[in-house]
């Protein structure tokens, strides 16, 4: 039950940074979508590694296969099997690493877990275990399409530096994914002066969906929102969420939060979306908008003190091929579990009413 | 599925803030536990309506009976059942509101997925509801004692007074739950003023486990971090959540958010726990650190502004018998939600090896 | 999650035979079903022990509270707590039993699991559990009849004596609830003769499903009838269960077993029905019959020899106030377990289709 | 959660007959346990098509690959994945059947199901799916034999000939898997027979584990018969399921159904295990026996009517290469599923207790 996401449309994924493959199990999507291996292979090629500069250099194609559920182009209403092979897996840069724990790593709560451990690259705990969600998360958001919901993601803030204009139309055209056409640069260079430094950086990155219908959620635990926060949540090197105006809330009033209903032309929404698009735990029709703070990689190779499996301590140089910084190829991750989160309850809401 | 949270320890909520009783089940607490109605009424008072001159003036006694699973003061293994009547419901004061959107609640959501609701004080989107959580939660921390797991909560800001000390047992010593014994007086004072004003105030609740064992939570998806954001976000007016250094994570560099392991006296820990007692997941042995947005109460007695539910633009003024900032009353459901969480997954713990 | 059946239209029961109550909580029934207590009552009263000199002379009215959930007479989308209190518990025949394991009754096993039991009455491993799930089936009975879906259970077999005419408008009209008025007295004979002589009878429930549209089932898992086998030998004292032409198939020639697919009025049927309705784990559209196992009632009055809690062997006779036959009650409860199952994939077949 | 099967040892399996693959993600095997593909290759091997001249002579190696969750021959307590390439689908022998209705096949429930389907071989409803139980199945076995459990399958009645010696070293060295030497080769004979009559047999299996602790299972729902029976209905061509003394139990009187405790050499047992190893569906560590109808094979080379898509009733040919019994191949995919729900049960034991 560890591995699997999503109550209706649930996903079950699988694979280690340096196992043969990795992939991931769809049970729960509806027959009749069109759905073919491109429309996997866009998301989880904005997600690959060696995309620019400032992503990792190993080489991954990570080139989808279906393998089921899936016939005439159609979905077949069976689970639908996707597998992405590993093809530049070298682990011999991971044999030194075997008996040390590394700081800002899952190696010391693994091994404390399971008694066992896979150090290669990280086994399980691995970035490289989401591409199994972006491939998923792919139809998630063909799936969301039918009913006009859209997923962004970008990076708002990143080492200090913060996106003031959101261009929707900006972000896939830097390799940063920023919104903003002037901060952008300014990113790239933050990102390569840390590399040079053998550092790293973290930021925040914005999720917002689109077209979302009002009435996706679930009273009490089932939260549209604390759903998209386990979600976020779920990737590795997140460690902070915030809905609408998140923290700010704190220190407002009543007065202030509260946000007058309207109506818009025939809809009824609210004057300022403080909430983020979700009230009580259910959407409201308006735009849902997350942030999300992402700590800084944890592989630098600069030397860092720590301890081995006996307890000794030592020091210890991470080498490997690793991100600078984790928000850039992050965002599509991020994307595909709020598409995973929404696609979920928008099934769900088919269960709502006697009659609808 | 919707009102059901926990995998193994696992409970299932139901109730209307104005229907006869509210309670939950708890499945999955294990046989030989010593319980009885005592230790879950020390928790549910702490939650109470009408406890002091900042909570609501509402008179719920909130009695607590068992009524099934415990034999002999014994757990059986069986489910345990747990009600909690409604005594001081007073509907009238909701008789305008039927057709009426209030501002910052779940009315319009709510209508908008089952298209109908119960209009009285919330229904099932009241906090009336967290009782069966509380009580639930009374149960966990019985188990999580047994390992050593002790839970607090506290208000750490209110109204934009910060609490600067944090003296654990001068929590429950003032009424506003604040751990810095100069800064709850000021709170106090804030909350009168604003309620004074017909308004309400926000805050952030800080949520600390304290002897946690390392290996405590799931690769992937069911990560500890993920789960207790899940579920102190499903808790109504929280809108945000940071574990460990949370947000400030976002401007750091790998050298700084990279935390050394060291060896404490035998017990391999790091040097900060900028974590926050998580990595990669899973719980690192270390006291778990989770600070939590909580929005000002949406129920204020000022005039607003809202629409109906034809869609025409009114004026609203919120009547009933409201806490002016929830926090004070939210502290206790977040820790139950923690206690939830961590019980769930220390049983999860027994399952991870072949050989324990 | 070991109280809790069903996926979608999901139950927990809760409660022990000898405890101050037994209830059911029901998440997941659709938002807008008319429901009053008496749609419960009316199914709980046919499950009553008292209701003729066939069953138990305990003195249970089993009045229903409905608790959560409903609404000026409508479902709300929340879950449904339902409360039966017990009010005629004599616990002091189970003294000289705390020591003791029934021959035929669960006490054995359930100290083997939990270390600890609650002796008085079998508690939780009662019949008096299915209060709940009769309960719950009434719900489920009035969301399958707005799609025209009726369940019909009787006594086919009894002490030997088998009904040959199968006419649904007997059931009800004498107390075995057997389709055939000729046979109908012999059994009712029959039972009073094994109750005269401390002794019990045994029989075989069918459980007929009507108006079940084609579709409901998934493959794989959890097919129509792998839930139903899973559902109904949830009921204690159920052994066997065989669908359509059941153990009859296993000496069939496939050129026999296989039943040509016809088309009546338009509407795709096969010949003959042998496989009861479902093909595939799916529903044909076609009537869904299944054959229940029932063993004798376990508690009988005569001397039996068994072990006590030290391993010593000993001599027992149960006192209580038992059913000389279980079948009876027990075919409201099956009906239940049929409604809750079919009403569970009705709903979850709105999630099949990208577009209904 | 349609092609998910057990709560914490979990598989999903996935593929479909004539697509590029089957497979299955065991999600919750414990670290720690050794495990290789000989080990998952010997039960496959034993479930493959043209093992001799009673089963299909499709020719598929069914070599198994595990893809994740092992690293030098230890789980690591991650999902375990394992693929198994289909290799000589011969699709274009389905061609005819694209508009038609094999009698006793899905092929109509599935469309009504979903609105589309893959008639190649069946597609999911294909027996091909339960490879992958199959191999989740060996892992299971592995885990239980740890503490002792081993199961046993074997074609107790085919074709009306029944087995009257029971001896488990007989069944793997006769081509029927009959543990009865003598009536094996009639079997054979009578298999042979029927195929060339291009008929099909159905008949009996019976499953059989031993050394299983008492207290596996749960009150209520997941009993363990009903999970037991779950698992084996779904299986396809399964039709009926008994425990025990079964369908028999339903002819018996209290006195005789009833089995007396006795203390066997310190350890607590009944007389004669009536109950198939089951009471109150915990175990109670004696022999878990079930027998299950199997139907015959439903696709068989003479003529059949049937109607088409369009509702026009027609004649149909079956061609393809099937097995002219099922029950052979079924006795390894039967042990699996019982191994799968056992092993499910006995990590679930773990949760049973605070202190074990």
């Amino acid at each position: 039950m560890a591995s699997n996401f999503g109550k209706v449309f649930s996903i079950t994924t699988w694979g280690e940074s340096h196992g043969p493959a990795l992939g991931v199990v769809l049970d729960g999507c509806p027959a009749g979508l069109e759905l073919n291996e491109e429309d996997i292979q866009k998301q989880l090629d904005r997600r690959r590694v060696g995309q620019s500069k400032v992503t990792s250099p190993r080489n991954e194609a990570d080139q989808v296969q279906i393998l089921s559920g899936v016939f005439n182009g159609l979905t077949m209403g069976t689970p639908i099997s996707m597998v992405i092979w590993n093809k530049d897996t070298d682990s011999s840069k991971y044999d030194n690493l075997k008996d040390l724990f590394r700081p800002g790593h899952a190696d010391y709560s693994y091994l404390a877990k399971y008694g066992v451990r896979d150090h290669r690259g990280g086994g399980r705990s691995s970035g490289r275990e989401t591409v199994g969600r972006v491939a998923a998360g792919a139809v998630a958001r063909k799936l969301l399409a039918q009913v006009g919901v859209e997923i962004y993601g970008y990076t708002k803030e990143l080492g200090g530096l913060v996106a003031e204009k959101i261009d929707l139309e900006e972000i896939e055209r830097n390799i940063v994914r920023c919104p903003d056409p002037e901060i952008a640069p300014l990113m790239v260079e933050a990102i390569l002066k840390a590399k040079e430094e053998k550092d790293s950086l973290g930021g925040i990155a914005e999720i917002l969906a689109t077209g979302v219908p009002a009435g996706l959620g679930e009273p009490v635990f089932d939260r549209l929102d604390a759903d998209i926060a386990k979600g976020l949540l779920s990737i590795g090197a997140t460690k902070a969420i915030e809905f609408g105006a998140g923290f700010d809330f704190a220190r407002m009033r009543g007065s202030e939060s509260n946000d007058p209903f309207v109506n818009q032309a025939g809809k009824i929404m609210t004057k300022a979306n403080k909430a983020g698009g979700i009230l009580g735990g259910i959407s409201t029709g308006e735009d849902i908008l997350v942030r999300l703070a992402v700590k800084p990689t944890s592989s630098i190779a600069r030397e860092q003190t720590t301890v081995n499996t006996a307890g000794e301590e030592t020091k210890i140089e991470v080498q490997g091929r690793h991100d600078p910084t984790i928000i850039v190829r992050l965002v599509p991750v991020a994307e595909a579990m709020m598409a995973l989160v929404l696609a979920d309850h928008l099934l769900r809401q088919r269960l709502a009413r006697v009659k609808f």
